[in-house]
């Protein structure tokens, strides 16, 4: 009798996430069939680009992440009532949960409208930081007025030193702020090949999805459930929008996908309390801002654009380069040079003092190991890497971790 | 004594209005600064206007609606914490005003981004209908967790057949979509005249202002407060906006401000309680509905622009017309034609059965009373109709309403 009462228990508890899931699954079926019928108003309204890495040269519709945007938050809006239509009729008052489901989604939707906004008038790089950093000031302000919880469990090692925990204060309102400005910046700088953006995306959607299924057996299950209501639908409608930027890509996503999708993943990471976690699901995007950084800091030169470069001739992806003077470069620049040259991480010809180097990118050093590749391999390869270091994110998070923490 | 601790009290609990006004203050200058630089942008972005009554061909940047949106935005994100923070220090948690808040500018924003989108993608009527319904369901999912009171108080006179209040259930839901529908929409078709659309705007947003600072005295104040907290950052940016949008028009203000506008004012009227109330303050937008209709139904026939008719020889507006065979109008339309001659509301011209008459809406009314006027004179009559109209809102709002109902 007991196992059944529990049986039922879990089955109360679960109910909202089946009805979330049958809910994305006609979301991605609506969203998949929108697409190819709006995306003509796309080219119409001058939002278009042309494929590189093609030899057409086809108008493709431009910023169609604002169409699944959209379908991810109509689902969710008609979601709202489910849970918490039934704690009413259980005589609770979920207001907690209420509140940071409606800051997420402001956040959200308010990141969808700068993106857009963005994709559309073009803005100033400096803007590209400072969007995130007021589409995530909602959520913020509702963490601070909800918990205002900004103390950290210290990793064994360093307890001698620090105690069990510190209260960091408003570092950890900064570390919020930082994290929501990487997430959506990050799949923007790891982008350029057709369906690597919203492909890298389901990927680390998917890993989400995984994470907070196993924890929902755990204490914390409520903050894992509330992230399931944002991730489901978001995996759906992007699967949706992966149907058609695969390569041969159909339409393209815009910054609206990656402004979109980065502060939906921290959002989730920040209310459903994994906002370290959420980082280890980043690990090539980590990786590839590191990589970048000499370049975006302008320690080496950075052309404006940095992809790979299109051979016609054989239908295949191969390097693209910057070139500049050995001794132009300033200290940082020759240190950091002499690092990735240890490492083998950079393509280096030097001839009379002029260098040629591979640009500093994730995807150019993909093709300086596997040499020149068709683009749907290429892109195979890169989200083959995003699922390789999901394993390695669950292998620090589940048996490292426990030699830092107690689990 | 007593005197002095009222007083003190009275402080305290407006002193959050206070704060908000000055957040006003200076999110007008701010934006009032921002349009003319950002305004290039839209040009290049093709989102431009030509001005149809101007002898010049210039380019007017079109939908600056989105940049005062944006700035109304981060204005009350700024300042979510100034009345949940010092609500938390006396120790109380106002999660249900919180929900409210942040429900309303999910809403708002929500609005903000489809609008913004319909502008730039130029999309269907049918959607003009759909977007402010979408845009509205976070507000009704959350008036329906947080109160899901659809009692109506009867007025006197019926109060034998139905009792003291009556509850109306679900058509409550839908008197409050349609509220949204009608509000977003009424803006956008009194419009096309320079400075229109945001003159009446401000001309609502500042009728609601003293409405509820002569309600702030009353049992309900603190819906009223909450009204505020919107409606000042609202006119602001309306006010600056309309600085650059008066004739002669350096931007144009696009469908995006009309719905913004018009789901800010929804937003206020419902979740301050006071959406009958509201309609009085829309009572032009109401009657330029009632007499668009028979051609926005099609009883009569509508040319794709109705907009006055520029004269540049003697620089002034005429009534602009539409020409149809009277045999052509089914039965409605020729009822309502009766109607209209019978009210002098309409400019006829027949002369073999074929009819000349004036577009119907309340700009070329204006006109066929006035004779051409100027742009400018026009454009200060409207607005001093609905100034008039407020003055009447008012009339009917307090001595008339005591007849129907105890205050």
């Amino acid at each position: 009798m007991a196992v059944d009462v529990e049986a039922n228990t879990t089955w109360k508890m679960h109910f909202p996430i089946l009805i979330n899931f049958l809910m994305s699954i006609v979301a991605y079926f609506l969203t998949a069939r929108l697409i190819p019928g709006i995306k003509e108003k796309f080219i119409k309204a001058n939002l278009f680009g042309i494929d590189m890495s093609k030899t057409t040269s086809d108008k493709v519709p431009e910023s169609l992440g604002v169409v699944t945007g959209c379908a991810f938050l109509i689902t969710t809006f008609l979601f709202i009532p489910v849970p918490f239509g039934s704690s009413l009729i259980q005589g609770e008052y979920p207001h907690e949960q209420l509140v940071e489901l409606l800051a997420a989604l402001l956040s959200i939707c308010c990141m969808l409208l700068l993106g857009f906004a963005d994709d559309v008038l073009d803005l100033r790089w400096r803007h590209k930081l400072l969007l995130p950093t007021i589409a995530s000031l909602p959520l913020l302000m509702v963490y601070y007025v909800n918990f205002n919880a900004t103390t950290i469990v210290v990793p064994k090692p360093f307890r001698d030193l620090f105690g069990f925990s510190v209260d960091i204060g408003i570092f950890y309102y900064v570390y919020m702020g930082m994290l929501a400005v990487f997430c959506t910046n990050a799949i923007n700088i790891l982008a350029g090949v057709n369906g690597l953006e919203t492909g890298q995306s389901v990927v680390i959607a998917v890993s989400i999805v995984v994470f907070n299924i196993v924890e929902l057996s755990g204490p914390l299950w409520k903050a894992h459930q509330f992230s399931l209501y944002f991730m489901l639908p978001y995996t759906a409608t992007t699967l949706a929008l992966l149907k058609h930027n695969w390569y041969p890509s159909r339409v393209f996503v815009g910054d609206t996908f990656c402004y979109f999708s980065g502060m939906t993943f921290a959002v989730v990471g920040i209310l459903g309390h994994f906002s370290k976690t959420i980082l280890l699901f980043f690990i090539p995007q980590v990786f590839n801002f590191l990589y970048s950084a000499p370049q975006l800091f302008r320690f080496i030169p950075c052309p404006r654009h940095r992809l790979p470069k299109f051979n016609s001739k054989i239908d295949r992806l191969e390097i693209s380069t910057t070139v500049f003077k050995y001794s132009d470069l300033n200290v940082l620049g020759k240190i950091v040079i002499k690092l990735f040259k240890l490492f083998k991480l950079i393509k280096w010809q030097e001839k009379d003092g002029v260098v040629v180097t591979n640009n500093l990118t994730l995807i150019n050093l993909v093709l300086l190991y596997f040499g020149p590749l068709h683009e749907a391999k290429l892109v195979s390869i890169l989200i083959g890497i995003q699922v390789v270091f999901t394993g390695v994110a669950f292998a620090i998070r589940y048996p490292l971790a426990s030699v830092f923490y107690d689990l």
